[in-house]
């Protein structure tokens, strides 16, 4: 009987949490913005539900980094495994295979949605996030690739970061495969050894070259003395790597010939720098200089199903991090080129290529500009003086909402009045309306600036306030526009 | 080995569906005008994650029609059982409990998303849909009912349904108590018959004054033979439940007047009868009449929780069923004031009331009516004539878009010119661009009106096309303007 009548805890389980008001429409408003963006490239709509079967999603697990990150999966009554999907790309893969018959080919889709990962919560870090991708699936043609890149940096300008403040960089996978080559790291047998590679070449802006030197060699002790072991290389074997890393020149033609040269023995690595100048000159071509997008051989993007052209957009500016430290904010989105992951489910090479938005980073980014949008005001409240005449405070705030106003009458126990204006205040409230018997009776309303009061009450130099009322009276009759009016609409 | 490389099946699991291009606008579209209508009225969003603690949810499961319906459910690694929330009401209510000292007294939020309920599927009924919700909690005025019927009324009318071909009937779970003491049904050891009985009122409008006489009394055989036992009562208690379903009036005041008679003898269905006056009082002094909302004793709602004030929204017009016939389209929204459900957590009453929008519904009430919003014009396919001369396409729909136009550049593999328009047929893409060689020798391009071709294509009477060409030649440097001419911009 003890257990029955226990109450449940009132929590969001470990690792969720909630969004209220501003964080949910600044949110919205962004991803409209984005959606915009993808529709006017040609992109359709896709919206796969949030369950999917374990088979379906198989084991391309997100990070290469994290492999003990796994997803929330159950058993189902009759039949499959279930699962939550943890990204947006294995379900558009799914769905392309599912609908090969019926989809127009090349397939242009975004997607935007949560998506949940059973990996252990840390701050700022939660098991539910919002993706928003946008990819093409049945073009092997570069200018898939290329065309995504430009989106990308029209989308992160529609949203409000500026010109100069963001760079999309690409790259290509199969530069870096023929660097293996290069550097006698091609066999089935080295797999280890590339993993380690590949790490550590992604670490190159925060260890710098010597760091990454040594966990290309014999490995490398951090700060804390922690000792990560390396991938064993020559010091030859070393500068192959090396050179890539530092490979980028001022400008993409140059980084291109530079990469010929260090790569160009390989029939892949020559490969990936055609496709890396092609890229190039389809973007020049639509204007899309490197003040937006640059080719970096920095860019390796953790996901082992990448198979050509890689890219990630970075934002520039920087932030002070916890400690008031400036810092690069970084990057915000990326994406690629993936062969393979329709053909899991057809067995048919089907070419693919896209990107995922971090939408929570790129919407910390915006606040920190102090330019995100979609923030409102709170309602006008309607304060009730007396609970009898309910109908007319109703009648009031219908009228206020059939003139666009925002607008609410306050539902709670309307006895103590300062109360009333404690919740005018908690709902960020421009106005409150108030009418008492003597109001009433002469057909008059009271209007209460609550912003100018705040300034008011917040300013050392009273005077500059004087002539400006923060109360007026006004007749029922001009209501709405008197608040429109205080609005300032 | 074979198992290893077994192909996985590229199917939605079983109850689920993927929604394409329209369906997702368009539903977004109606979303949007909604959260405007309950953000006017000062209500603030909330989202959620999808997942929950079992325990949080309890055993508060959405239909007591259907027992046997239950969630999706694990357990975590270290604790809790989680679940995929079943309806967007159990996690408001521990929100309200979880936020009790920060949010504002009393809170009005509305909340959108997918729910999921593990039940069996069936045709039209799938395991994640979506729900549209808007409550207000803490406050135990009948103004906050009034409230949200308006505000249903408001938002149907929003999205496209006009007056007159809805309407929001409001009855009282007290009236019904109170219809059970004085049939002396109110005892503890009478639940089953209750339950019996709520059913069967509910089914009026189905089965008629006899059908339901049958479930009161020993029971009721249906055309397919199949018995239904009923609640067993005498005629003389199925007497006061029959005159409670037929106590609607022409008027409010009517059927309030009738139905004081008839329960007024018990104290809680007295009350009842008070705050159904009450509420449709302060909807006639916003001007909300009978056209819109009216007091109808029909009015059931399925769910155990509900304590008060109960609403539901039905659309009048007449839809043909699959078998051609005319039928009602019936109910697509409802709510209801549900007092107890916050203090699960808390052990404190906390008044609460709420709508829930059937979205789904109400978007193939639309449909049906016509009247559906946010589908969206395919993209103008710049076609690819000349594989060398990508760049030169993708210069052409980078001014497309730069002028606003959805436009797209054709990606997969150009070789074929009638897959490229086929391809662009299945985009439903208005324009087609064609540059050869000839033209952009001359600085021209051509410009295909496929609309117009379809319907060319489509006519007996070629002659009334004769003189609008469905084809034309203009100079590259206006291509933008011909376009947006072409496409009556």
């Amino acid at each position: 009987m003890a257990e029955k009548t226990r109450r449940p805890r009132a929590e969001t389980p470990k690792g969720f949490r909630d969004y209220f008001g501003a964080e949910v429409t600044e949110r919205k408003r962004m991803l409209d913005q984005i959606a915009a963006v993808y529709h006017r490239y040609g992109f359709d709509p896709l919206e796969t539900s949030a369950v999917e079967t374990v088979e379906a999603l198989g084991k391309f697990l997100p990070d290469v980094d994290r492999p003990n990150e796994g997803v929330f999966a159950w058993a189902d009554e009759d039949q499959d495994w279930l699962a939550l999907r943890y990204d947006l790309t294995a379900p558009l893969a799914r769905v392309a295979a599912q609908y090969r018959n019926d989809l127009p080919s090349p397939y242009r889709r975004y997607a935007m949605g949560p998506v949940w990962r059973n990996e252990k919560p840390g701050p700022g870090r939660f098991r539910q996030f919002y993706q928003c991708d946008a990819d093409t699936v049945g073009s092997a043609s570069v200018a898939a690739d290329a065309e995504i890149c430009a989106m990308l940096a029209d989308a992160l300008e529609e949203v409000g970061i500026p010109r100069g403040d963001y760079v999309v960089k690409v790259n290509n996978r199969k530069i870096l495969n023929g660097v293996m080559e290069v550097a006698g790291l091609a066999g089935d047998d080295k797999e280890v050894e590339r993993g380690i590679v590949l790490r550590a070449i992604d670490k190159i802006d925060r260890l710098g070259v010597e760091g990454v030197r040594a966990l290309l060699g014999e490995g490398r002790k951090d700060e804390s003395g922690d000792f990560t072991k390396g991938a064993g290389l020559s010091a030859e074997q070393a500068d192959v790597v090396i050179g890539f890393t530092t490979a980028r020149r001022d400008s993409g033609v140059a980084t291109c010939a530079r990469l010929r040269a260090l790569v160009g023995a390989s029939v892949t690595g020559a490969d990936g720098v055609d496709e890396l100048e092609a890229i190039a000159a389809l973007l020049a071509a639509q204007g899309y200089g490197p003040d937006r997008i640059v080719i970096d051989p920095g860019v390796v993007r953790g996901l082992g199903y990448y198979t050509g052209p890689v890219y990630e957009a970075e934002l520039t500016f920087k932030i002070l991090d916890e400690k008031g430290r400036p810092r690069n904010f970084g990057s915000v989105a990326g994406g690629g080129r993936y062969d393979g992951l329709v053909k899991r489910f057809t067995g048919q090479d089907v070419p693919a290529t896209g990107v995922s938005i971090g939408v929570d980073r790129l919407l910390a980014a915006l606040r920190a500009k102090g330019r995100v949008a979609g923030s409102s005001q709170g309602p006008v409240v309607v304060t009730v003086m007396d609970r009898d005449r309910m109908a007319d405070y109703m009648a009031m705030v219908g009228e206020l909402r059939q003139a666009g106003i925002r607008a609410e009458v306050y539902l709670g126990n309307p006895k103590n009045f300062g109360n009333q204006l404690k919740y005018a205040d908690k709902r960020a409230s421009p106005i409150a309306v108030i009418q008492g018997g003597t109001e009433a009776a002469a057909g008059k309303v009271i209007l209460k600036d609550l912003i100018l009061g705040a300034k008011i009450a917040e300013s050392a130099t009273l005077e500059e306030w004087k002539d400006r009322p923060a109360q007026v009276e006004v007749p029922r009759a001009d209501l709405a526009a008197a608040v429109r009016k205080m609005l300032g609409q």
